[in-house]
Parts: C-alpha cells; structure tokens; sequence
C-alpha cells in the first residue's frame, strides 16, 4: 500500500505552539501599559505577523521582528528599550529552548520506520527546525528531513519528485489541516490527520470536502502504526 | 571528469554583501548620536552577530535581530523607539529588494548546465534564499536548490550522498574559502574560487594549505565553462 510514510515535526512530535502562546501573553503583558485601553494587542500582533508571512517566512525570528514592529506601532513609538529588551531575549530563549517531545513518539517512529521509508517534512525556520531535529534524539529514524518554506501542493509535489516518491504511495502525517493534509490530498496523496489542542490562527483550513476517501483523522499519534497495518491487508 | 557542478549563490552569482553594508552603515550612522565618542559601533554589531549564530543562523532576519539587540545595548537603553523602527523597515527592504545578477551569470549557467548536472548550493535564510532562487530567471538552469544552515564538511557530504553523487566527480564554484572550497576539499571534492570583493568578516579563511592540486583560483565566473571544457580532456 503505503511505500513512505512522512510525518509533521511541531505539535505532531513535539510541543511548538503552546511557546509561541506563552511568549504571545507575554507580549500583551509587556504592551499593555503603553496601548490606551480597548486595543486588541494580541489581534494586532497576528495581523502584523500575517502582513509579515511573504517577506519573512515562518518561525520565532519572524514572530520576533514581527513582535517588535507591533509594539512599536502599538505603543506609538512610546514603548521604552528595555521592554523591546525583552522581547529579544524572549526570541533567543524560545529558538534555544529544549525541545519536548510527545509522550509515545519514539515508539511510533520506531515502529514506522521499521516498515516504512520514513521522512519528516517541516516548515519554519531552518536553524531551529534543525536544532529541533537534530537534539530531539529522532532524527536517526528518518531517512530524509525535508525543511520547506511553505507547505503548498507544489513544494509537496516537489520534494516527492526529488525524493523518487509516487504520490499515491505517499501518507502524510499531521496537525494541520491546511499545512499536512489539503496539499497532499490536492496531489494524489493520503492524509492521516491528527489534531493538537492549540492551532496557530494563520494555519486554520476547513475539513476536506474532496478526497476523502484518501483521508483519515486518528486521535493521537499512537493508533498511526496500526492504522499503516490495516492498510496493508 | 566532472559529473556535477554546484554554484554558491550570494556574490558569486549575484550581488549580496554589499547591501549587508549598506544596512551596517546606516545602522553605525543611526547608532552615533546615542553612543559615546570612541565607541566602535560596528564593531559591537559583528561581535552581537557573531554571537547570535548559533542560535540564529545566517541571514537577513538574524542580522536585523541583532541589529535591535547592538542599538539597545550600545546606546544603554536610550536609543528612541522610532530609530529601531527604521531598523525594522530597512529589515523588510533588505528581504524585499529586487536581486541583482551579476553580468555574464545567465550564459556561464547556460554553458555549464548543457554539460554537467548543475545544482545551487547556498546557506542563509529560507525565504530570502528562496525569495532571490526564484526571481533571479535562473532557477532552470539548476536540476537542484538546497539551502543549508551551514556550509561544513558534513553538510556538504549529507547533500552529495542524498543526491547520489560521487564527490570525486564534484565541483563547487564559489567566493568563499570558508563555506565554497575548504569543506569541499575536506570530503573529497574539487573547489572552484572565485573570489569577490567584499567578504563578510565572519567568512574569512585562509586559503588551503593541504588538498591544493583539487582547488583552483579563477578570476570571474565567466572562466568557469572554459576550465571545466579543459578538465575532460
């Protein structure tokens, strides 16, 4: 059935989404006492971000000039350095926190890749998806780690021709609807969705209303390895 | 001879470190009036960046991040919020203008391409990588792009071996000793350099002591097709 089976790396191996939560709270606490009352901080930072998205890409170096420009403009040049001060150890302390992976993790991989040709396909930014990668302790389970800039049908459809891989062969793994699974759908591929709690707002997507047949949504990462079976029957 | 020929990117084929300048320059000249007489402003920006890499990587984004960490230190917090704010917008400038090839590229890419399997190697920034690959008009001529986090002997051999190439058939053509040919002798390959004017302090290298019969200094890029024609003989 499957010849290789990717997974998505942040909020489908290990925690991501809940830092960019803490340093986001830590941003209204920070702009707050320079924002007249009635702004939505936070509204505001996402919609810095989402301007942001075509020039800078995604990740915390983004997120963190993308911070600093909104508190500027928030706080209407007024906030003080020292704050900005802040956010920019804010920036160095999440690309260097530990990364912290998902309870059953290894043990799915292990099984994976044990059947399987097993690649990792991520976004973001390319030192700290690296640095994720590489002190995660999985990376020896993955044949190939695929960091892209976006996660479109047509860097998918690219990374499978450079990869040798047949799209129909080919079961993507991951929390993002709009990022894991409509793009792998949209090139002949299956998908295995597997929700997180927390969803970044900018990667938001309905349920797919096509192709559903080739789509699956599993609970927690730990029923992958004997859904992969039942297809093999 | 030689199977494949691999170009670096940033001033080897097209203009980079001279922008690298220009935003280094307006940063000293935007620092001066906060920072005391017989400070060295810039200096103190190479030595934030220098000590910013490990956490975040090369590029234009990390620059500007350390930019805003340089100004709020060296002015001891009294750098005014509108002064960071056109550090911010030299930033989306710098990630945004138009790339700028250099003379001759298109034809040497041409020649080479019809003769050998030519890729694009280059470190930097995902999106501004990607961003400059695209709109240069030369992605074509390229069977690969691969942007790495760092230019180094096991970087250079993962690529190689993911792409099924024998480093004694490989060639890398590029202006830094550093990143282009001492890594590339190191596994075994053979370096082109092609040096330009201006280096980024934190590229420097001496050049190769060991390995010098697999290394050649070629004043332009416009020799390259004439030497490689050489090599099969």
């Amino acid at each position: 059935m499957f010849e290789v089976v990717a997974f998505d790396a942040d909020d489908t191996l290990w925690f991501s989404e809940d830092s960019f939560r803490k340093y986001e709270t830590q941003f209204v606490e920070t702009l707050t006492p320079y924002v007249p009352v009635g702004v939505d901080i936070k509204a505001a930072l996402v919609a810095t971000e989402r301007k942001n998205i075509d020039a800078y890409g995604y990740g915390v170096k983004s997120f963190g000039l993308s911070s600093m420009e909104a508190a500027i403009t928030l706080s209407n040049g007024e906030i003080p350095a020292f704050e900005l001060q802040k956010i920019l150890h804010g920036v160095r302390e999440h690309l260097t926190e530990p990364v912290r992976v998902f309870e059953g993790v290894a043990e799915v991989l292990a099984q994976v890749s044990s059947q399987f040709r097993t690649i990792l396909i991520t976004k973001g930014d390319l030192a700290h998806q690296t640095r994720k990668v590489e002190t995660s302790g999985l990376s020896h389970h993955f044949e190939h780690v695929e960091i892209v800039l976006e996660k479109d049908p047509a860097t998918y459809a690219h990374v499978l021709k450079s990869l040798d891989i047949n799209p129909e062969r080919f079961c993507m793994v991951g929390n993002s609807m709009k990022s894991d699974i409509l793009p792998v759908l949209a090139i002949g591929g299956f998908g295995v969705y597997v929700p997180y709690e927390i969803l970044w707002e900018l990667d938001h997507a309905e349920h797919p209303t096509a192709n559903t047949d080739r789509y699956v949504e599993l609970e927690t990462l730990s029923l992958v390895p004997e859904w992969l079976a039942q297809q093999r029957k």
